[in-house]
């Protein structure tokens, strides 16, 4: 084993590591500092890392697994959900660069495979880029967040679907009928095997294991990657590429079929051994391919194919996007956010490459094309949709929506009144009277004990957007945040923090992910003698700092020893949300509070 | 990469699965499953598979990452506990059998190389295969099973290090004053480089990550590859094998070094791609390199080195166990638990092949030798346990012991007065005057939030054995349950569960491993009730039955509408346990349980 070398792969995974950290802090996906890196470290710059066979297998199996974790990340019941804007979105961004794509290669006098290829690559959306932008920009909960996300989805998904047939006749060369029936073939029974497995052996398999009481995830992880082998094998037999098996292995891997938390593992350490380990070895090795002869040879197709790629990408989004009747501006920002390329495009660019059907400068350019449109995603994304919020156009959206408040009190009855003019409220008790008075005042309310799973199912925590436990008891509030975090995934979870609780409390929080209701330890006792008898002033204070932590505001009054109980903020648009410690407040905004006399 | 090949990486994989999953059917690890199906299915056998360059590529990496993970098993705190017998048997278990092998080959002729590789290959103890026989056997709480870990531990650090040493001087050749001192040199420099890194750059480097807020235990993981590595091409320079600096970085992945639950995740994700990925790939090819000619051309080399290794293993420890005062049978029941070999000789055996030292022939003698020593250890250890317990010499020890009970109250009372008789029993309550009362009727008694971890902390709840969790609240003994189980690893959770909590309560309990208390759910303020006002029988009841759960037992009366507290079970050798559900009562054995008039 001659070439087998640690030194490579040590150095590889360091330079990985150091370019994927960098981009990072600077906001970008690890990706695109890893193919720097790969081009700085590499032959075409310093040269001072080449590859050995060890990174190239690596690498090679880094590539599959990312496949299985990206096809993981797909779950159909979102694609459902996509709607109409999604599909016109991902079929415009994909098809309009596709197209252009096409032309210029072979208007540069490319064969028309490699013009296949690069059109893909221009295609192609990432999804890599996705979340950590949104979050950034405060999109999380707007309509172009769902359509990016949706849109991502299908045009990879298509992407990948296309790629399949392209690998095929690349196989087989001229196309005859009987060739073609002969590749459509293959596919299709490609297809019909795979989820033949998918769909029938794998929950037989999975049962079989359940019932001889099997619960290490990592036989299950084992299992995932003889399956997600077996289809990149069934894959090639079929003539097409194994990544497309791999990406269907990953697709099959759902929560409902796994047994409870095994998915949820699995998808971890498929998680840590592609996105921690392979894959980033995989993406500097690109870099080491890219050369940098493309700047003096090929400069204007190098800036023909990122204008393509940009170019069709925008205003074949926006014009796609037409009929959805949300508008060309939103058109034009959704397409902004779709223009980032990732992982999937230099995967492909990579297997084009490999096959002989492009040379280095295809794929160089593609390399830079990439690097170049997912840098400008932050900035295009931020005009465009800070363009959109000035015009007031900026759609809130939230397939999850409302409150689930668990806890029946004074005080709880106060903040479900304040939040119920925007969204709903449901109310969870296992006191049947209490649960009945919420009724009355207008509240859904379900009855019963807040730590059973069926409870929280029938109030809807798989729905709502925020849970707020608000017993007299901390640690149930932390138990049922916990829950619902971890087995309704609900996002925001605000919890009732009694003062006597001074230590653990916070601990918990911070593992489970909540926050901290009214950002302040507080006594429900004290309080709801306060209200019952009276003993308040109710009043709204404006903001005045330009930005304030909800924590710094609380802690002025601390400081003054005033007991205060601060229900919501009132957002500038007039919008009500809870107090909570993870929030701050900008000028202009207003606090409506509760003063103990 | 003409040669990577996806199918053979499928079938080897496959193959592993396999194998491993029927060993572990068995009883066996999983290492002697893969090592088979490897020969049967290899050239050796069958010739179905064999290897390529990718799964070659694959076992090289596993093997570090196998290393990597040895390395954090091992404990420094428990080679502390270890103690002189653990010391004795590992160094009786290694010397003895290790300057037999080495004589054995030099008699057949072998270089004096070889034979210091057949020499450690047959001085090594697997700790692969420690803990299922242990608990099959239900030695966990014997001092046999201390000594057994501590003596393999020892043992393969033992090994390991000379190993390092051995190939140190097999690069060099024949050996001068100043060679050996260069060698001498090179090996302290490597582990005051690494000891360096791991000890001061380590924690400095993640006190910053910890300040930039990195929770992301992948991007540990990462950092551990790239220190694995790192080490791994430093012991190369060093002129030793990378397997030791892999050994060594693990060594340095400890809980008090990385934040809360990372090292936690780090170590399931190194198990998960070792243990269920890349490791079983390399003993699966390590059986392709066997050959099955040894069994004609060098049958009686194959018997002596299989008898010199098992004769030397159990003779050797039992003659340096002697001075431990324990006695000899003991020491021999130590050397037969010692006897198996598993993944550290298999992988020495492998570098030895690699690097030219050893040939075919004795490499697949080791391999043999392994599985058939390994196969005999359960049996070998249940004749000597069963001997050792038939003469009343099994000495049960437990370096955990104790009691830790939540929530002082006329229940949790009486049954720490039943247990106290055996051992220390701790109460936690956050009420000051009951903590005064437990005190006063001679208990340990810490006054806090026992969701606390400081209080916990200090209440011992690293040291004690059980944790029994029995305030009137369900959800608080869950959480308490789940801080003991999770942060501080007490083996043992018993949690009361009360009649309305119906249904999530069990579900916990499951994900945290805990039992119930009084095997049913319990009314504790029915029973203080009963216990104030004396409305209460006390009994002792002979167990008829064979064999019955401590559910059934209780079942019976359930039936009858009899209202029964079942306190302790007393053993037939009078030993008192808390009645819990996950126990069996046998025949002999005796319930105290209080019922109610």
């Amino acid at each position: 084993m001659e070439e087998f070398s640690i030194i490579n792969l040590f150095l590889v995974l360091l330079a990985a590591w150091f370019g994927g950290a960098l981009a990072t802090k600077l906001g970008y996906p690890a990706i695109l500092g890893e193919l720097i890196i790969g081009i700085i470290l590499g032959p075409a710059l310093l040269g001072f890392i080449d590859q050995s066979r060890t990174v190239m297998v690596i690498a090679e199996v880094g590539i599959i697994l990312l496949m299985v974790y990206i096809g993981m990340e797909i779950d159909f019941r979102d694609l459902g959900k996509a709607s109409w804007a999604g599909l016109l979105a991902a079929i415009g961004g994909f098809i309009v660069p596709f197209g252009l794509g096409f032309y210029t290669i072979t208007a540069f006098g490319g064969t028309e495979m490699s013009a296949l290829f690069v059109a893909i690559a221009v295609g192609v959306t990432s999804l890599a880029t996705k979340s950590r932008i949104l979050v950034d920009l405060k999109l999380l909960n707007t309509r172009i967040a769902y359509v990016l996300m949706a849109g991502a989805l299908i045009s990879d998904t298509l992407a990948l679907v296309i790629f399949a047939g392209i690998v095929s006749f690349a196989d087989v060369g001229v196309i005859d009928i009987l060739g073609l029936l002969l590749v459509a073939g293959k596919a299709i029974l490609f297809f019909i095997v795979t989820a033949f497995i998918g769909i029938k052996i794998l929950p037989l398999l999975l049962g079989y294991f359940e019932k001889a009481g099997i619960k290490s995830s990592t036989l299950y992880f084992t299992l995932i990657l003889i399956i997600a082998f077996g289809f990149a094998e069934l894959a090639e037999l079929a003539g097409m590429h194994s990544i497309l098996g791999a990406f269907l292995a990953g697709l099959f891997i759902r929560d409902g079929v796994f047994p409870k938390n095994v998915a949820k593992e699995v998808h971890k350490t498929f998680y840590d051994v592609s996105i921690g380990f392979m894959a980033p070895i995989f993406f500097v090795t690109a870099g080491f391919q890219v050369s940098l002869a493309v700047f003096e040879t090929d400069l204007l197709l190098l800036v023909v194919v990122i204008f393509v790629a940009m170019f069709g990408k925008i205003v074949g989004t926006a014009l796609f996007y037409l009929p959805s009747g949300y508008g060309w501006r939103e058109g034009i920002t959704v397409g902004a956010g779709m223009n980032g390329r990732g992982a999937v495009e230099i995967i492909i660019a990579g297997i084009g490459l490999e096959m002989g059907i492009i040379n280095q400068d295809i794929f160089s350019i593609l390399v830079f094309m990439a690097i170049f449109t997912t840098t400008t995603v932050p900035f295009l994304l931020k005009w465009t949709t800070s363009w959109l919020r000035k015009r007031g156009e900026l759609v809130q959206v939230d397939s999850r929506s409302g409150y689930l408040i668990l806890g029946i009190n004074p005080v709880s009855l106060i903040l479900a009144n304040q939040l119920k003019e925007n969204s709903k409220v449901i109310f969870i008790d296992n006191n049947k009277e209490l649960s009945l008075q919420a009724n009355k005042e207008g509240f859904i309310s379900v009855h019963g004990n807040a730590l059973k799973e069926e409870i929280l199912e029938e109030a809807q925590a798989a729905k709502v957007n925020t849970f707020i436990s608000m017993t007299g008891n901390s640690e149930v509030n932390l138990l049922a945040a916990q829950i619902a975090r971890e087995t309704f995934l609900v996002p925001n979870n605000y919890v009732m923090i009694s003062p006597n609780e001074d230590g653990a409390g916070v601990d918990v929080l911070d593992t489970i992910k909540a926050s901290t209701i009214f950002a302040m330890k507080f006594s429900l006792d004290e309080w709801i003698h306060i209200i019952t008898t009276k003993a308040y002033i109710d009043t709204k204070e404006l903001v005045e700092e330009e930005i304030i932590s909800t924590r710094a505001w609380v802690k002025l009054f601390m400081e003054n020893n005033e007991n205060i109980m601060p229900i919501v903020i009132i957002g500038i648009d007039g919008g009500k949300r809870p107090f909570q410690y993870d929030d701050v407040l900008v000028k202009g905004e207003k606090v409506y509070y509760f003063k103990a006399k």
